[in-house]
């Protein structure tokens, strides 16, 4: 359903082009399902008005993306290849960043994590992409091996029009103050309480 | 993160095999954003593996999910062309149902809706799809356009193991009842609270 209209009109000098173009900060947490897939459902509508989209997956093993990786590639293909849709690029932590010299290696995860934050950093500074996804980044800011107010200054002082997804459990509350867009997913029901197991097509 | 064990192994005399490939029914409910949205990247993975997919959008304007139906409909298009991926239908009631004779009238919007489950109930006895998405269908029900008995009825009995993903607000509750995967999107901060705009790449 369409979201219908402000609730308020800000009081912030800026005209409504320039709020339509404010760049997004979004978090996706709870314990519920949807966090990652909904912020590549999103990432489907910035691949569509030709956004550059940038994937960052801060886990060890990314087996449960691997539908989503895989459907993205060839967006990304029909991209390149015809000019269809915008760029995409998805870098996983779990064998060492692509661009890393590590690559491939058994790496630290704690300097692997802060690694990566530091080229996306390096890459907001640029404005390289126009849609960035932070695949549960909320996990190396819980465990502290990336620092929470780097990551908000960072975020708050990001040139153009950038927008950033983040998703995970237990987004620290810094991140939420600074977000722009909040939700919580949360789990009412779920298979795997009765014993399901994950499923092809489903889980991954 | 992957979700790990099952919490218990349950007493109903399936195989593993069998609960892997059990059907589920999924809602998305509750009034935050990403339930539609993390339908659609659900449908990522299925496309992957392959899948039929089929889409039905229940409501009068489908402007917001333009980029997603664009996606997917290139995402079709590679599979119909190149064999990669799943097919893909995407239905909208908004301009009438394509199989519709009113297709592009000014339809009934009770009728169009009644219409609309009775062919998905076809195609679910039939076995036509592996993964639909019944979008924005929890306001024909609320609405009473659609028997939420039969609905339950026919999703219980339907056979083989064809997915089902329900989204939108105020799923009613014979619906979360019956489904096997119920999650809520809960809005905790919206930038259009603070008066911003939708955005392009972000609302459509």
């Amino acid at each position: 359903m369409p979201q219908g209209q402000p609730l308020t009109v800000p009081d912030d000098g800026l005209s409504t082009r320039a709020r339509r173009n404010a760049p997004l900060l979004a978090v996706h947490t709870g314990a519920g399902k949807g966090k990652s897939t909904a912020a590549f459902g999103m990432a489907l509508r910035a691949w569509n008005q030709g956004f550059k989209i940038a994937v960052f997956q801060f886990v060890k093993s990314a087996k449960w993306k691997v539908g989503e990786e895989a459907a993205f590639r060839e967006l990304g293909r029909l991209h390149d290849e015809h000019g269809v849709g915008g760029p995409v690029e998805w870098h996983k932590m779990g064998a060492g960043w692509s661009w890393s010299r590590k690559h491939g290696t058994d790496v630290d995860h704690a300097a692997a994590a802060a690694d990566g934050w530091a080229e996306i950093s390096r890459r907001l500074a640029e404005q390289r992409h126009d849609f960035y996804i932070l695949d549960e980044f909320t996990y190396p800011l819980k465990w502290g091996w990336v620092d929470i107010d780097d990551v908000v200054e960072v975020f708050l002082s990001r040139p153009g029009t950038q927008h950033v997804v983040i998703t995970g459990r237990d987004a620290p509350q810094p991140l939420l103050d600074a977000a722009d867009l909040v939700t919580e997913m949360t789990k009412v029901k779920h298979p795997m309480d009765v014993g399901r197991k994950g499923q092809k097509g489903i889980e991954w």
